[in-house]
């Protein structure tokens, strides 16, 4: 049965929040377009092509144990906004990821929306 | 004193939200520049033009109650997006709007994630 295209959308941004919850920057990487990029936070670098998204992964994936929890995720229109919760240490951050995705599914593009304002205490 | 952009914009977003929990076509408007332009949802038309926004808000907002709650307020780069939730006859929809705004940290876009699948029952 072939799936809608929302639906694959979703699978992924869903895998996407596994995959960050596991740390595994091959993991999301391997989701990604080969000319995607990632602007994270959203005013800063983008870094553009899969193996600048790989630096970027293998940089900013936190050492020690950590998890992502998913609060919110809304596909429109071929594209995907999710809110989920960063916990690290006992802090928390909230990040609002915004995608665009190619016909397969693949990500082309991710911006993510935080700042240290929205980092807060356990 | 003189707010950083960014403390501009999350005012403006503040108002947003608080103006949309009381169901203020006017004021949602005002918070927007001439030339502002909302996409809700994603994917669906684009309304171009103050007059065309004001038009929008006026059929979008519910009748009867409702209530909106802020979830998370991320401004970066410029931009925010916000997570919020629309209560209104016993369900609940989870939306994602992602904005730009002027120097007068006045709204230029809005572009509103969320699809039937983001509705749940209380």
């Amino acid at each position: 049965m072939r799936m809608s295209n929302a639906e694959n959308i979703a699978r992924t941004v869903e895998a996407y929040i596994d995959l960050a919850g596991k740390g595994s920057a091959d993991g999301l990487v391997a989701l990604y377009a080969d000319n995607g990029t990632v602007e994270d936070p959203v005013g800063g670098e983008v870094h553009r092509g899969i193996e600048a998204v790989r630096s970027f992964y293998q940089s900013a994936i936190p050492g020690g144990s950590f998890a992502v929890d998913l609060l919110s995720l809304n596909v429109a229109g071929g594209e995907a906004a999710v809110h989920f919760q960063l916990t690290v240490d006992g802090r928390r951050l909230d990040v609002i990821d915004v995608m665009t995705f190619n016909d397969d599914a693949k990500i082309t593009s991710m911006r993510s929306y935080h700042s240290p304002a929205n980092w807060s205490q356990l």
